[in-house]
């Protein structure tokens, strides 16, 4: 079986990576997995635990525009290079957290979309290296506020809000060539979104590529690698399911009321240390 | 006098907040000062240590088009509500250490900014509240490929390479009412930007009011005000000081060639940490 790579909490509140085993139960690992993590011999229980954000990135990069149809039904062409924005790490919550409807838009919608996670301090690499800066693969939902993104001149409110990057739930090392992305609303048999990872533009190894000839990738850092067509709107009730094949599937309600209990944490960084 | 608060790097690695006395030795903290961070008695002599940037921020938000000159000078006219945008992390760099020139540009700009340096989780804030959630103040120089800037969509690469936010050296916690920000560009007598802090369009607790209704804002989080009139080229060689009264000043050369040991390094939530 693929191994899944999970970032847990405790209900204790310490915070775990770890593998999660086909019980449910999660193996311990000492360190994040792509900085050498291995098992410590402590196994959580299914109760015992909660999924986070399989990582804590320092950056969250993004690409616009990067499915021919999707540019398409916005009404915009494909950029000669990677359409980059950046989404604040407060963004990040986890699989079966709720995304937030802000007061300020009135239409905010899915994307589904193929996230990377990078493996290693990444700077100035060619394409061709670029796949070894990859260490793994989740799903991310780049939820979007569409009319505040017509509004402002730079995206950060409309692709800002808190919540807003549903990140999860595990991440997988290998991505099969052929894998589908499908996006489905409230378990209808329908996909709203339904297109093969390998019809983007600009590849994986591309995207980080040029990003890493702009600024450095830090280990734990997340490429999302933008969405394909079928984007649309969200109301308050729903619940918006992303699969990628092979990876598993991303699921969260949309509530009318933040609850700043179940994401905003202070990031590993943010927590007092003696120096 | 007034306090002046420093991150430093000891020769032996180790990063501390602390206290920069008037003979430069510095009175080591046990935590950031914005979390309760007291004096350990540790007293570290100039010649044992480097300044880092004053804080590591989990995100940098700023604001364009904030003075009216400015936004003219650009031929651009204020917006009606704040423009923001984010610089990733990775662009951070110390007081003195080298802006780095990118192959990718033909025009790098100056801009000379006051940054504000959150204290506190701060989530939907009022203004007024926002006075208590700004712990301090310290100098931002928010360089800027003005013509990658025209060119892309987003302003992600142009404000976002490697070294593009030198920010310090200190922070204190005061801001004088009638503080003057000037821009220098080798010593010269004349500045090349001199504006009044308080001819902002958008107050700074008007700035964190209305991020702080889109994104949680973290203890360390950086918001940059926006640059006055006057903003223009650097060519390698340059030194460009920023100075702003009550703060001091921020000087940093402008270098061909990329060190990566002098910036980039690992944010502290990215060291491996036993979980």
């Amino acid at each position: 079986m693929t191994q899944r790579y999970v970032r847990v909490k405790t209900n204790q509140g310490q915070i775990h990576y770890g593998l999660l085993n086909l019980n449910r139960s999660v193996s311990v690992l000492d360190f994040a997995p792509w900085q050498g993590g291995e098992a410590t011999g402590v196994i959580l229980k299914p109760e015992t635990y909660s999924l986070l954000a399989p990582c804590s990135p320092s950056k969250i990069v993004a690409v616009g525009r990067n499915y021919r149809a999707h540019a398409a039904e916005l009404g915009n062409t494909v950029p000669a290079e990677p359409l980059l924005f950046l989404k604040p790490p407060s963004t990040v919550i986890a699989d079966t957290q709720g995304i937030y409807y802000p007061l300020q838009s009135k239409q905010v919608d899915y994307e589904g979309e193929l996230a990377l996670i990078i493996g290693e301090t990444t700077k100035n690499c060619s394409p061709q290296e670029a796949r070894t800066k990859i260490w793994g693969y989740t799903i991310a939902n780049d939820v979007t506020a569409r009319d505040l993104q017509q509004k402002d001149n730079q995206w950060v409110r409309a692709k800002g809000f808190d919540s807003f990057c549903p990140l999860g739930p595990w991440i997988v090392r290998e991505l099969s060539a052929g894998a589908q992305l499908q996006t489905f609303i409230n378990n209808e048999v329908q996909p709203r979104q339904s297109a093969l990872i390998q019809d983007m533009v600009f590849s994986p190894q591309a995207v980080v590529s040029y990003i890493s000839n702009i600024m450095t990738l830090l280990p734990g850092d997340v490429v999302l690698t933008g969405t394909p067509e079928g984007v649309g709107p969200l109301i308050v009730g729903d619940v918006v399911k992303i699969e990628i094949e092979g990876i598993g599937s991303l699921e969260n309600p949309v509530l009318a009321i933040f609850d700043p209990s179940q994401s905003i944490s202070e990031p590993e960084n943010k927590q007092p240390q003696k120096s």
